[in-house]
């Protein structure tokens, strides 16, 4: 019954509409929906002036994270440059891909054939940090907290992406830790399922060492608001708390 | 009174904490601040294991909207990938810029010495829309409302970036009008203060030739609700309201 009120009500709502022709009203359906048709075709289909401009931005696009519209404004900002800025920009990604370098012990990205890091008497070379790729390096470098040497495996166990172990320098680490010198394995990878996957398999594969092997802390970051945290982290936090001495001390 | 009876209560309230001693209360200090310390200097300065990587993501960092740790990220995705692949990436910008041309009578980018639309006899050759950039000229023939052909200005007046007329394509707008086959202008640019002083500028320059000078409406977009529109637009589009039919028909 209410239904049937509320139908009635609603005719008569638009009983004033009545006076729109059928035209009209194809018209007006044609007009508002036309816009939206032009607005997803722009983004679907880019119509370019040059071939050679459209390689350029298809290139630009394969990068991660930049989408044709931002590939295009590089490209164009790129043309608006001196023909030197240009061939400086080609130049140093030519170079970096010709002659870098990996270093023979820990794999980072180096000029040399041992880095930096590896080749100083100031490092602690019994203590190995495993780390994923040189950003990690870096990252963990720029907190002044780490004095001992690294291991870059290169990637993560990944199946979807299917990089397994093989892919990674895995082998070499092993044979880092049978010349017998080390004592202790920092594993410091991402709190992934990829992450979670490497620290696992390296776990079995360097368990039969005589070394010390441990994982970076995970729990809730400085800053960080109790009720925002996620009840995986909250709760291993909990269950892995700390004295509180060694946080202060 | 009311302000002192407040700081007995804080007082009150901080009372507690008075078994912090001083040594342990400057600890915390510097245990608190530190990390805010630490995270400041990551972004500051990156320290790079290799000078070419450090080189490749300098220049990386200098195309716009790319901050040093995209730049990073783009970086050790093209190291990633084959040397076909960089060099068809680095070969595609550098083949651009050395063989790039632009149409010789509407400036916009191209392959060839006149540009396809320039010298397609289906276009209307005596309508002219003036344009910032190809983008615009992209933009609007994915609307597919527009069958004559372009100008290309090569940017906009901006005394800020030091950007004046003689830097635009004006002069050989005004060439082409001299020919006397034009009948409109269409002014497409950007609805900014560098837009509107370049339209300004045209305007006064082209106002004695025999020609419709237009420019492109203005009023609310389509899908745009009336309450969040800006006063100056809605103003303005309540001031150049259209008949209804036109809008339909």
């Amino acid at each position: 019954m209410a239904k049937q009120e509320r139908l009635v009500k609603m005719r008569g709502a638009i009983g004033d509409l009545s006076f729109i022709t059928p035209r009209k009203r194809l018209l007006t359906f044609f007009f508002l929906t036309s816009h939206f048709l032009f607005l997803t075709s722009y983004f679907c289909t880019m119509h370019f002036s040059s071939r050679l401009l459209e390689q350029a931005v298809e290139e630009f696009g394969r990068l991660p994270g930049v989408g044709k519209k931002t590939a295009l404004r590089l490209v164009l900002h790129l043309l608006k440059q001196s023909d030197g800025e240009v061939s400086r920009f080609t130049g140093a990604i030519n170079q970096l891909k010709e002659q870098i370098k990996y270093c023979k012990t820990c794999f980072n990205i180096a000029d040399v054939e041992v880095c930096e890091i590896c080749s100083s008497a100031k490092r602690d070379h019994e203590t190995i940090c495993v780390v994923e790729d040189t950003r990690d390096v870096m990252a963990i470098e720029n907190t002044n907290q780490y004095q001992g040497v690294y291991h870059v495996l290169g990637g993560l166990i990944s199946p979807m992406d299917g990089i397994g172990p093989a892919d990674l320098k895995i082998e070499a680490l092993i044979e880092r830790l049978r010349a017998g010198t080390i004592k202790e394995v920092i594993l410091a990878l991402s709190a992934t399922m990829e992450g979670d996957t490497t620290i696992f398999y390296l776990y079995r594969k360097l368990k039969d060492f005589d070394v010390q092997i441990s994982t970076i802390a995970r729990g809730i970051a400085f800053g960080g608001e109790l009720e925002y945290v996620d009840e995986v982290t909250l709760g291993r936090s909990i269950a892995t708390r700390v004295p509180y001495e060694r946080n202060v001390g």
